[in-house]
Parts: C-alpha cells; sequence; structure tokens
C-alpha cells in the first residue's frame, strides 16, 4: 500500500478495534474506550475483550476476527506475551495498520524482549500490515476527535504536527496543549520519522511538525526527507540521547540507536531542520512558527513598559542574527511627541512614562505599537508588559489580538510577568494570534529563529 | 548614621510620610495610600498633599514639616521639577530616609536631569538623610506588610531578599512572587548595592539574595561586600547591560554605567556570587536555594514515569559536574523489586511498568521516591511525572510535600509536565518544600548550581 494512503489509516482511521481493552473504567483506569467516548470520536469502535459482552454500553467482541466491518487500525493494548497471537489475527482478518502500546520489547532488558519484536516484525513482513510501536501511545488527530492514548488528551484543534518518542507529546505542558496531530513512534519497528513526515508533508492542516527523536535506524532516508519537505514546511528537531550515558538510557527506553551528537547536528542543520537545544525551546518555537507569519527582516520593534527587561531583550540578542536597531527617523518622531521631554526615545521604546501622564494611560500603549506595526523596516514587533491582575491581562489579551489582526502580516509577541501571566499567556495561545513568553530572553531566541527560518524560506 | 540602622529605616519603617500622593483612587490609580491601606501595614502613615483634606478616610498634611510624628521614611512621588524642595523639607524635618520614585533624572536625556540629580545629593551631601533611588518602586518588606511600590504587589512571607534596578521584581512572576523584602535602586544616586547587601546580611528573616545589576558606581566596594558575605548567605546576581547596545539601555534606563562584560563576569565569580545567565535562571535559582537545604554530595537520583524525560535530565547533565550515576546495588535490589522482570533499573528510575501493574498506581511511586530519599550516596532527588488532572496533581503534591518532610536534610525537585502543571508547581511553591519545573533541563541547572554552591559552603 502506497505509504501515503497507510499513514492515513494510521492518522484518519474511520474505524478501530480496541484489542484488549478494560472492563475497569473511570479514574486511573487509563481506559481507551471511555477516552474515546469522551471526545466523541468521529469513527466506528469495536472494542476486543473475550471476558464480557459489553463495555460502557458498547458490544464487546471475543476476537478481531468476529468483527464483520472494515477495521482501519487495531490497538492492541494487552501485557506482552499475547501481542504477537493478536497481531496475527489482525493479519488475518486483513486489517492493515496496528497500534501496538505493549511495553517490553526492544525497550527492554531481557532476552525475551528482543525475541518478541522480531516476532512482530516477522509477522507483517510480507503481508501488508504496518505496526507503530511497539511501547508507544499510538496518534491523535484532534480534527476527527481520535486519540489512541490511554491517556485522554486534550482535544484543542491547532496546526501542530508531532512525531516522537514518548507519549508526554500527547499530554502536553502548560504553554500548549502539544498535538494538533500526533504519532509517538515508540520503539518505531516499523514505521518511522520519514513515513511520518510525508503525512504531515502532504496534510494541509498541519503548518508545522515537532521531532523528538531518540534515535532511528535510517538516518539517510529520514534526511532526504527532510530536505525534501522543510523548504515547504517548518520542522523542528530536538534530539535526545546526547552523551554516552544518556544514549544508554535511550536504548532503555524505546530500544533507539541515538548516534553521535556532532553527525546528528549537521544532519539536521544541512537538511533543513531547525534544530533545537532542548525541550522548552520546542514548545516555544513549535507555538512560534505555527501563530506568526514570517519575517521580512530581522530587525525588531521593542516597545515595554519597563527599562529594565528592554536592556535584558537586547543582551539575548547578542549570540543571534536579531538586531534591536536604531528607529527610524520618522518612527521616532511620531513616539517622541507621546512622550515627556525628558525622554530619550530608543528602542526599545520605554513607553511606560507617556503612559504615566496619559489617561486613559493605555492610549500611549496602542497608538506606539501601531507606530511599530506600521514601520515597513521593522520584522517583528515585541511588547514587553506586565499583567498586574486578572482586568489588566484580560485587557492586554484583547489590545494584542486586536492589533495582530489588523497588521496581520507582521509577527507580534510578547513578554509578559507579573502574577497573571500564566492566564494571560494561555489566553494568547488560545487565540492563536499572538506568541506569549514568561521572559525577554525566550521571546528573542524565539524570533531570532523564526527570523532565521524566514530567510531560508525567503530564499526559496 | 550607622549603615545598618540606616537601612532599618528603608527597609522596616515604622512610620512613612508619602509625599505627592495622588487623590485618585481605584483601578489604574497607582495609589501608593490606598496599596499600604490594603496591606494592613504596620505601622503608621502620613500623606502629604496641600490640596485636600483627608484621602481615603486618613487626614493628610500640607506639607512633611507639619507632621508632629518621627518619620523613618518619606517617600517622594511627585512631577521631578518639584523633587529638590520636598527632599529640602524632608532633611529639615529630620527625616533621614528618604525614597524618590520620580522619574527624569539621571536616566533622561535632557541637561536639566543630570542637574536636577545632582541637586539632590548636593541636598543630601553634608546631612545624615540618604537617598534610595530616584527613579525606583523604592522597598517592600511583607514580614510588616510594607511597600512603597505604586503598583500593589503581593505580600507572600518567603525568604528571598531583591536588590534591583527595576520594579518588575516587585510585581514578580508566575513561578515566584518575588520579593519578601525588596529594594530598588533604580538611579542609585546614594543607597547603593553594598548597602543593600549589608542589611540582608544580618537579616535572619532572609535565606538567598537575588540582585539585579544594570551597573554601578563603586564596584570594589561591592566586591569586598559581597567576599565577606557570600560564604555567610547566599548572593545571585544577573548582570544586565552586557553588550555595548544593551549598555546604552541601562544608562537611559537608571543612569547606570555597565561596565565590561568579562570583568563583570570574573569580578562575581572571584567573590562568591552564583552568576546567572538570564532572567529565567534567576528565578529558578532563588526559589531553589530559598527552599531546598544543601547537598551533600553531586550525584542525584531521578525518579520518572517517562523514559523520555529522563533522557533529556542526563543530557543536561552534559556541561556540569552533576551525575546521574548507576544507583548502588542495594538501592537497585530494592527497585528491582518493585518492577516488571523485563525493566531494566537504572538511573533514572523508570517507574511507570511497576506503576502499571500495581493497585493503587501511585505505590510503588511512593516506595520508589522513599528508597532513592534514604540512599547516603544520592545528593538530591529529581521526580519527573505529569499533572494529568487537578486531582492527580494536587495527590503529587501531598505526596511530595509529606517526604520532603520526611526527609528535610536532601533536596528534592521535581519536572512536571501536562495540563495542570502550573497548578500543581504553584502549589509545591506556596509549601515552600519542593521546587517544581517545567522541563527537565531547567530543573538540572539548578541542582547543578545547588550542587556547586553546597559544595563551597561544605569547603568553608
Amino acid at each position: 500500500m502506497q505509504i501515503l494512503k497507510q499513514m492515513k489509516q494510521f492518522m484518519e482511521p474511520q474505524s478501530v478495534a480496541l484489542i484488549g481493552v478494560s472492563r475497569y473504567t473511570g479514574e486511573g483506569a487509563f481506559n481507551i474506550l471511555e477516552n474515546l467516548l469522551s471526545y466523541s470520536y468521529h469513527g466506528r469502535i469495536y472494542p476486543v475483550n473475550p471476558s464480557v459482552s459489553e463495555i460502557l454500553g458498547v458490544k464487546t467482541f471475543p476476537t478481531v476476527t468476529e468483527i464483520a466491518d472494515d477495521i482501519d487500525l487495531a490497538i492492541i493494548a494487552t501485557p506482552r506475551p499475547l501481542v504477537p497471537r493478536l497481531l496475527k489475527e489482525c493479519t488475518e482478518s486483513n486489517i492493515k495498520s496496528a497500534v501496538i502500546v505493549a511495553q517490553g520489547f526492544s525497550d527492554a532488558n531481557d532476552e525475551e524482549s528482543k525475541q518478541l519484536q522480531k516476532e512482530l516484525t516477522d509477522i507483517v513482513k510480507d503481508r501488508q500490515t504496518r505496526i507503530v510501536g511497539p511501547n508507544t501511545f499510538g496518534t491523535a488527530n484532534v480534527f476527527t476527535n481520535f486519540s489512541s492514548s490511554f491517556v485522554k488528551i486534550r482535544m484543542k484543534k491547532q496546526p501542530t504536527g508531532v512525531i516522537c518518542q514518548t507519549g508526554v507529546f500527547f499530554i502536553g505542558f502548560p504553554e500548549m496543549t502539544f498535538v494538533g496531530k500526533g504519532i509517538d513512534l515508540g520503539n518505531a519497528c516499523d514505521i518511522s520519522f520519514a513515513d511520518s513526515l510525508e503525512y504531515f508533508a502532504n496534510d494541509s492542516e498541519t503548518k508545522v511538525v515537532a521531532m523528538h527523536i531518540e534515535g532511528m535506524q535510517d538516518t539517510r532516508n529520514f534526511i532526504d526527507t527532510c530536505k525534501r519537505i522543510s523548504p515547504k514546511k517548518a520542522i523542528l528537531a530536538l534530539k535526545t540521547g546526547k552523551s554516552e550515558q544518556a544514549a544508554k538510557a535511550a536504548q532503555s527506553h524505546t530500544g533507539s540507536l541515538a548516534g553521535k551528537k556532532e553527525v546528528w547536528e549537521a544532519a539536521l542543520k544541512q537538511s533543513g531542520v531547525i534544530h533545537v537545544a532542548d525541550l522548552e525551546e520546542l514548545i516555544d518555537l513549535t507555538r512560534t512558527l505555527s501563530m506568526l507569519p514570517f519575517m521580512e527582516t530581522p530587525k525588531i520593534g521593542v516597545i515595554t513598559i519597563t527599562g529594565g527587561l528592554g536592556v535584558m531583550a537586547i543582551d539575548a540578542c547578542q549570540n543571534s542574527d536579531m538586531k534591536i536597531d536604531k528607529l527610524s527617523p520618522s518612527t521616532k518622531r511620531l513616539l517622541d511627541t507621546m512622550s515627556p521631554s525628558w525622554l530619550n526615545i530608543g528602542n526599545p521604546v520605554d513607553i511606560w512614562p507617556a503612559m504615566m501622564t496619559s489617561q486613559p494611560p493605555i492610549k500611549p500603549l496602542i497608538d506606539g505599537l501601531r507606530v511599530l506595526l506600521s514601520d515597513p523596516q521593522i520584522g517583528a514587533v515585541l511588547f514587553i508588559g506586565a499583567a498586574f491582575d486578572e482586568k489588566w491581562g484580560g485587557g492586554l489579551c484583547q489590545l494584542l489580538n486586536e492589533l495582530a489582526a489588523t497588521y496581520k502580516d507582521k509577527p507580534l509577541a510578547c513578554c509578559i510577568y507579573g502574577p497573571y501571566t500564566d492566564v494571560t499567556i494561555k489566553e494568547l495561545q488560545d487565540a492563536g494570534k499572538v506568541v506569549g513568553f514568561t521572559t525577554p530572553e525566550r521571546a528573542i531566541r524565539a524570533l531570532s529563529r523564526l527570523s532565521e527560518y524566514s530567510q531560508l524560506r525567503s530564499r526559496l
């Protein structure tokens, strides 16, 4: 079967068999059937459990072979010794796609584990069935309310595709529900990073692909695939297992061969992938690249209610191509008229003195943001301000979202401090137009990588 | 007046005169009198405003000279041209401490500004009055419900002292209400970093001092003071204004001479100060050093519900002295008995497989944490886990706080992911026993600096 069609069965199944679903439900039961019902999954569900006749009101089947319908995807979640037989039954039932959730294969320590993983690949070798996993959360697609994850995930539509080797990315982070669509490759015994990239490259619902890589077999094919896709879609990669010790840990996590750090760095760079240093940068860049337009020039305009964080923003530009340069004379003139005469208007623009002498205080801030957003010499605008209280935070969100809607070709980011930072950044995230950070350094790092990628794309 | 007594008037005033307090109150008025009343400040308050006879039910005085009481601290918050005369009145009324909030002195651009700042220092030169500021939020002390800040601050008792050059630190950050006690030096025309350090060195309510430095005049005295104090109290420093351009911005923010980056780095290191790279590290280390005991050995034990983030924790140790070493045979044996036979128990300890086969699932996690916390070869324990939902997050907090109370000489940190991360980390922060992070890299960076400082202290 052609890979795109195959991947669609994993990512957009119309019908699923849940093999080994438990009769236990409720908190702490991690019941995938219960999860699917709670999401209102769009497709047809066939639980398989030989011990009971129904679970949560849904009829169960003793084996997958007794389901009369065509099944796009089987999800096998049983203890490992049962898996080979159940996978075989899937192939016999003409099921072409299987997620194997169970652990204890190449991620494990004992002799049996390697043997078991080999059994799986042997079973599908001459057949058309393909495997995601084992040792995986499987796939997720919030656009069809589907996930094979046994931990309930949040269904929030966003243009982010994730390819990972841990279920952590399905569960998400405070600043980001990671998955719009996701695939956890786990031990990656069959379906690979390259296969998954093919899917996202052709998926109009995905704008950015974020990868978490512990290791892989066929790096050549992977790199070639990245090279082909990266000019069309932003691809981010966090490569873990960098030191020898971490590589060993990766091997006992997903059985992955981590490979040399330097080789990976060079290969990812060469293939147009945005290589990030750590988890925080992956989160920040996924948010930034999925929400903001490209930067036409690397010069940014900063407007701040505190000079102190403005200085930190400049410090953060030091090791990047980003510039917080002098303002153009016309922009400076416009800003000068708003501020006390003693204030030296520069970039960052310190807007607090103007706010302190205006009624309402917010007016010079709005005007100042408009001036910077309109300046064609400025490639992106960073606003630094506080969420003093809930109302102030809410007001900022409204203001920033409205400006982003008006100036929609200019990236607008913000750095928020104060007690209502979390709420404010989440509200911006939900609106999807302005990206928020908790420190100037994180904001500048993200804008700087956006600038780099924008330049790459503009040269094509 | 001896400096300690002087600093106590700034930090622990029994009586304050609010010179230039506005009659406008309510949201957006930034009224310091209103703030003090809302905190239930422990001392006596004397508003000064010649235009009205009372504000918010408190009698006002036309000038500071007409207040019959002894005033510990005057807070001058008027436009800049009025400041010299008002400061003079303070000296005439025998007031020894003045916070000057007004902007537009050495932070400004025009000729008049430098002249005005010189006037201030001339006024106090041969007198006993000392100045904090100008261009400042002044001081804060949550132990007496006091702050001169015109932005309302949160009163949360914590053993953190802040010396800064921006009011941002009084307002705080999502993961941290920064100030237990704070002093914003602003332009620092008189009271200096060294003066402020003397106060915190002798203050039993302060465990950690966090500094935000843009620049200063007398660096020699500062460095000597740091050298003397750092072996007794942890001092953190974020030095901003590193590049030439940032230094210029610092000059127009607080009139500070930023100095050379390399010189600062060497001087801070030499003086036992913990020099941080950015704002996030300052926040993380302030939390870590104020909450956790010292580490007796640099080896940490990691217990995780996800192997993926465990690998990232090892990666993060690469450029530090921290070690996630092999477990001792006895500890490994204890953990082996809890886990499926196929699992290769290492460090990080992957506890999820044990949790999946236990009832209740939390039991192996508690037992595993106890095993690591009891191991004398392990200097600190890092737990990596998810806050899947509010209840799960709350349960984790209770569990971790109880363990920290039992093993109170062993630092316990955690890395939390999932949708309830924010709430969970804040709850831990409020309890003050376990420090929480959003990524493994941040957790390891903080533990690594805790380890460094612990070694320094143990050598004394």
